[in-house]
């Protein structure tokens, strides 16, 4: 089956936003194994929407408008499908009373217009709108099916996963529920990656297997059709195991979770704490555990010494490694983490020194970056060299500096880095 | 005249990626005065590209298609485009010399399906890529304008700007070239910013004025349609000057920088040196500094204190601060920013202390943080409400701490904090 989506809204057309509710519905749609062959942006005018509209259903099993459904004037994706489809908009009273309950307690009248929030075709199964007033709508006309969803992603997104989604589901040809898991790589990039499990990739059959990249870290998709859990599973488990066979000590969450949390999840669980000394990221390791809500219950704090008289003066690395090896050395890195530990009183530490660039420094290239442990059982550092621009490089050592905290903690014997261990 | 934007690539239908082009064309094209009502995406398959772009010659001006023009087999947008508008493809010899000296200077044999990126609809001209292999293509059939582009941003973008934006003006009714000037606020938000010009966006007549928000920041850009740049100039004076002096506390820039960008360049000019003290903000403060190349001339370096001891112990908060009014204060926000400066030894010196969230803590709100500011003329600091959320607060609270260094600097006597200052 196939399935077309139009976003409805002139501040695409402005280039004002971008239309990432394309994308996240493509690709739960191709989750689904539906096929989409057109996404379309429209504005907010009934002629173009129309158009746009009885193109796609010429065309697609699924027509999913997003967008044009709140309260202003403009807003009029539901008006214009309705009318198409041949039914009038009556009011869905359950939202309307929640609207009316939300100006209530703020002791506010509503606004007239706020009301049409809560149109919905005739005959139409509403789609709740927990995050938002205007409730969006799922109906068939001529064996077509029409889903209206709302513009902002924080709407659309939660209303798509909750009640939409299972709405096509029972709508399917083939109407097995998908089995996903994620799996989330550290420490190796997605051409790598793929290499390792390219032929499993050229040989799937029931079960899909998708990599992308993202954000400097690596997600394999694993889905089967199954009519349970159990059964998906079961479908699952011999590709499941190979990869864990390959590339097992990259795999740092069988679910969808960031390197970050992770990091914050494991080492809270233990009771360990953390800091970090950063010279090239420049916060950016620090930045990222903080992100995560709960990060206090591990992450002590960090120092960045972005000059060689601060490495010296904050983190007392020697002038003899300043004016020999340098800033970006194992030395560097080595003397940098263990003084953070010491510093910080933390369970562990970890330092990133290298050249981010755009100009090498020091002789050394852009992308040369050495990362240092230092916990109790002693040091160890890493030598690593990573492409991209300057974001790029910063992003990747970050990512690569949570990656090797996560394989001391959980991998304690696998790997060592060339120099420092003790 | 209007436009209609043609994305074509499978990976956009299948949600691996997001189209941007479509965003940053859209915008360019609204900037010319040139109006596109849809944007569509296809995949990499002959008839429904063939589907889009009839389409889209039907009511538009100018046909934009990006994407497919690569060396593989799936790489058609050319070919397609050739046939429908009746020519055939021939090669364009300066780039298919430039693809063969890339693989000669390599010492590698050139893959024969290469070539292809030099193909060009005879008679068209020729959109030189100075980012990539793939000639872009510009050409008119039966009244209407083709312009094929490259899928990657990095290709596509600078391909826009330099040749087939001139292109598209030299096509125009009208001619005149457009002149904008980017003026860039911090320390105000969009909507605040906007309603100190609203009467003045809503009378536009010849000067566009169009605010967006992004990354922390609001941008306001003026566009004229003028002669020359004198004449754009002369045409913008008055809602520039009226601009400058309804908000000019928060005109950081009358170019298109970041706020980061701004600091940096303000004090490596004056010869300054810069550290900051965080804690909510987890280190993102000097992680956005240190995203601008050349930023070590300026920044020495930071502490980010996340725990009340680190606090203690790296920045010697005095316990009465921790114990009295808290880590989240005027007072611990001053002491941090203070000792800061000492300790680095920097000319200023930054704190950052408040509620992330996405609880409060210490009974304070979310949203709520001190910045401190430390130089050799004295300390002040700020309270402020930032609304948003974990990474929303965070972002707006480094923007903020950005905007208050660049303002002590440039107007040093224009505002103070309520407290501290002396």
């Amino acid at each position: 089956m196939n399935a077309e989506i139009i976003a409805v809204g002139t501040e695409l057309l402005l280039g004002q936003i971008v239309n990432t509710n394309a994308q996240v519905l493509s690709r739960q749609l191709a989750e689904l194994g539906v096929n989409v062959y057109f996404q379309t942006v429209v504005g907010d005018n009934a002629a173009r929407i129309e158009e746009a509209v009885r193109l796609a259903s010429s065309r697609a099993d699924f027509v999913i408008c997003t967008g044009g459904i709140g309260p202003t004037q403009d807003d009029i994706t539901k008006d214009v499908l309705a009318r198409m489809t041949g039914v009038r908009l009556v009011m869905h009273e359950p939202t309307l009373a929640a609207i009316r309950r939300y100006y209530e307690e703020r002791k506010q009248p509503m606004p007239e217009s706020n009301a049409r929030q809560a149109a919905l075709p005739e005959g139409a199964d509403p789609l709740p709108n927990d995050n938002g007033m205007a409730v969006g709508a799922a109906w068939t006309w001529n064996g077509t099916r029409y889903i209206v969803l709302p513009g902002p992603p924080r709407e659309m997104e939660p209303m798509f996963a909750k009640y939409a989604k299972p709405w096509i589901i029972r709508h399917l040809d083939d109407r097995r529920p998908l089995h996903s898991v994620m799996l989330r790589f550290g420490g190796i990039g997605e051409s790598a990656l793929e290499k390792e499990i390219l032929d499993l990739i050229e040989q799937q059959k029931e079960v899909t297997i998708a990599p992308y990249a993202k954000e400097g870290e690596v997600t394999v998709r694993l889905t089967v059709r199954a009519r349970n859990r159990e059964e998906g599973q079961a479908m699952m488990k011999g590709t499941l195991e190979e990869i864990r066979r390959r590339v097992g000590r990259y795999l740092y969450a069988e679910e969808d979770i960031s390197l970050e949390e992770a990091v914050v999840r494991l080492m809270a669980g233990r009771g360990l704490t953390l800091s970090a000394a950063e010279s090239c990221t420049g916060g950016l390791f620090t930045e990222l555990i903080t992100s995560v809500p709960g990060s206090s219950r591990v992450l002590k704090g960090g120092i960045v010494a972005y000059t060689p008289e601060l490495k010296h003066n904050l983190l007392q690395v020697p002038e003899s490694v300043l004016s020999g090896p340098g800033t970006v050395s194992r030395e560097c890195a080595l003397a940098m983490a263990d003084r953070m530990r010491r510093l910080s009183g933390s369970d562990m530490a970890v330092s990133i020194t290298g050249v981010a660039g755009p100009d090498p420094s020091e002789g050394k290239p852009v992308g040369l970056v050495y990362i240092g442990l230092s916990d109790r059982n002693g040091e160890d550092v890493f030598e690593c060299r990573f492409n991209g621009n300057r974001d790029g490089v910063r992003l990747r050592a970050a990512k690569h500096a949570l990656y090797r905290v996560w394989q001391r903690i959980v991998q304690p014997d696998t790997e060592r880095g060339a120099g420092g261990s003790r």
